[in-house]
């Protein structure tokens, strides 16, 4: 999987009628530091996600794994909101609670 | 998913049984900021894309996963005609109606 | 897909027995304006491709959806010859009648 | 499969159904000269990896093949702790025994 | 497929008991020039490949296609080893014969 920061989201009308009411999220890929790596995917979200939520995108087939994705033309899927990450005993992001 | 832009299209006579009358799109592709990414892909279209169109790909075995593509030798599939998307609250991209 | 030019063919005895006596080309891969990316691929041949054609390669478990490659260990296939392609209106290749 | 070492750990608690309870590793990737490639992925753990363990990670629908994983929208798997490599006959890594 | 060289082995005691007394072996990859990618995997070996041998690596879902890696989390295999191959008419590698 990969971190990501949902930036935005797509909008289509004409598609694939599998994929009628899912919503389709920018997801800005992040490194390990939490700093942007420069390429996005657009995701299906499985877990209500929401604009600046960090997030882990699946890829791939794996991405067909979830109820909201299941034999669709889906090849990344949000499966998971980030509270936080630690690296070498650091915390490197903590979701700030409101 | 990945954002693109239809340029063009493939034409092939010799060719696996399979994808006999499958259209397949020249796709340039695009970063989220609309920018072109330097790659392309050639995708099956499975939403009566056009030429200039902004689209959606879904690549891998996901790209079987539509009534036109599936069980067929295809990596690749146009999912989607893209109305607009927005980027932390702008929009970055929108269809004009002509 | 990927577009690509076949420029040679890889020699192997010893290898698992679902590949037996199927033919394995080197395709150096092309970008859309018809420029070697730099890159190849080893793809099986579903079609009968020559050398120096340029076709189309599938690749991943689409790799696997044509009659010769079904259930076997291979990871990219030549799926389509390329007769012509344009891009923006201009035709970018096209094959040369003898 | 690729080599990489267990830095962190993703801590999540609104997700997809079936990825509950497992155990989400941050991997750092590394080159067959054991430096890291810049690269990372988020693996779940099939083999009990501690932090700071080398380990082997398998991606794609491979990774939905051992037990912890299996039907899950999961990308990476950790399915082996590295107990040392060799290349050129000369040994790169070793596991220290404590 | 990508064109590689053996070189070396990787061992892991704690893994996962899909994967018990499979040859893990480090392939450097080899661009179709014969010269290294600077990249590797580590694939399973099917063909009973040596050090040194140059050989054919199958990755994603096509590398659980042979007996050995069938339903394993196995994301590359050695699938042949390679005689020879040619590029425009010439040998580029050519196995010595001992």
């Amino acid at each position: 999987m990969q971190l990501g920061r949902v930036v935005g989201t797509v909008w289509a009308t004409q598609k694939d009628p599998k994929i009628e009411s899912m919503k389709l999220l920018v997801v800005e890929t992040l490194d390990h530091a939490n700093r942007p790596t420069g390429g996005y995917a657009v995701a299906a979200d499985a877990v209500g996600a929401g604009e600046n939520e960090v997030v882990l995108i699946a890829t791939g087939s794996s991405a067909r794994q979830t109820r909201t994705t299941e034999g669709k033309p889906i090849d990344a899927v949000v499966m998971a909101i980030v509270d936080s990450w630690d690296v070498g005993g650091r915390v490197v992001f903590e979701k700030s609670i409101g």
